[in-house]
């Protein structure tokens, strides 16, 4: 069954009205252009919840100037028939003029968690994101949102947020979905040619040496970094932004592995840009 | 009959839970030394709705460095029996660890409304207001929360905060309390002398000045401005803070009244700073 599209924050809120009834909301926000990594997070969903919604909204705070929120791929229509095979009950999809009718005066600001690695590159991203989410959870007051692990510093920073400022939401973070050959879904694969799309394999590969190392005991950050770097500089095609090791849930620096620690990477490919990450467990013997 | 007292978030979520079932929940934040003015504000409440909850809680956000966190007068259980009186239903006070278990890296951050007076003169005082605002909202969840017109300039903060964020509240503003004599009711009165509160009616009587050569058609803020001054410098024990005509939602400053904007006065009166503010209607002659 095709689920219903609303557009605006006062049909959203009167479709849920006639949906809840005392039943569990669960909320999956994305940007559309959809592909099997969010399906993934709306089988979740519905695994938590009766009601699930699912919000296409291509969010211009969190795109930093100069950024590809023009280009950004849009095509709800497709999105819709998608949602409506994994069985999701809602989609709320508004124009920028509904969620912003005026300049926003208010914001959610975070320091800390975001100061690093995607916030010192993407100039207000995780303001944007922090600031859209806590919108859309108080249009849609959802008891469970669920987030995807391929943004793992975006989910760091709602986890915090969520506790921070007492948001009555219960945060669930669903993995990264992969092709087959291990390159991480994002919407933004489309933009790359063949030949690029071959080259993004070494992000994952990347990360897999990490894990290969740490999983043999090597624990000091400085080799797991190296061998990451060392991987991706195999690729004259890859321009790395960063190669980190940091804490899953501060996003902090990590000397050695002691507790689950993320291994990000960011690259440029072509006028591309990607990001993947695995969570690294500390050697258990 | 008592209102019930709970001390935490878990509780106070538990007790709403069985206290809501339906019924409109109508939130009054207070930091406590309940006068007649927040009394008035919980009538208001109690003419919105079934379940009326009132917090009491020195927010340590809110206050300025060097401001008097540490001398705000506290007595719970003062305030807790003329709450009863009013017919509060619930009364949410937590202690500072309770609500700051650990650093808050997120805050609700504003511009625009809050950069001039209260806010440029209380550095972080709004952010601290808007957080800890947006903190109780999402452990309340109210239907409507009441404000009062007294802090002028945080009323219209909190509600452009709401629109902004799309906070699933509505807000109301209660007109200000003054004693027989004029003078605004606040908890900060407490500290004044028997000399300091006579010397303290001349903010009154200040923003009386300008209402009534409002009355009398006087539209160009500068002469109502001078007029304001003017009789505050009829007292020596008043030491100026600032005086302004600002529109009533922007805070943006007037030149003449064309729309219903505020007259707000701040001033010092021995180690004490009070407030006070009046809406000048434009004259409809």
């Amino acid at each position: 069954m095709s689920p219903r599209v609303v557009r605006t924050i006062t049909d959203c809120r009167a479709a849920l009205a006639g949906l809840r009834a005392g039943r569990r909301v669960a909320f999956v926000p994305t940007m559309g252009a959809l592909h099997e990594g969010h399906l993934s997070l709306v089988d979740l969903a519905r695994t938590k919840a009766d009601v699930v919604v699912v919000s296409v909204f291509v969010n211009p705070a969190q795109f930093a100037p100069g950024e590809d929120f023009e280009r950004y791929p849009r095509d709800l229509e497709r999105d819709v028939r998608l949602l409506a095979r994994r069985g999701a009950t809602l989609v709320f999809a508004p124009e920028v003029e509904e969620m912003y009718p005026e300049p926003l005066l208010t914001r959610v600001a975070m320091h800390g968690i975001t100061d690093d690695l995607e916030g010192a590159r993407r100039p207000g991203h995780f303001d944007g994101v922090l600031t859209v989410v806590a919108k859309l959870f108080h249009i849609i007051e959802p008891e469970v949102a669920v987030f995807g692990q391929k943004d793992a510093q975006q989910a760091a920073a709602i986890r915090r947020m969520v506790a921070d400022l007492d948001f009555p939401v219960e945060i669930v973070v669903g993995a990264t979905a992969r092709d087959p050959d291990g390159l991480a879904l994002s919407s933004r694969n489309a933009y790359l040619s063949e030949a690029e799309r071959r080259e993004a394999l070494a992000l994952r590969s990347a990360l897999g040496r990490a894990e290969s190392l740490a999983a043999e005991g090597v624990a000091d950050a400085a080799p797991l970094l190296a061998a990451m770097r060392e991987e991706l500089s195999r690729h004259p095609g890859i321009d790395v932004d960063y190669v980190a090791l940091v804490e899953r849930d501060t996003f902090r620096p990590v000397d050695r592995l002691t507790s689950p620690a993320v291994a990000a990477v960011a690259a440029r490919i072509g006028g591309t840009r990607l990001i993947d990450n695995v969570v690294i467990e500390p050697h258990a013997g």
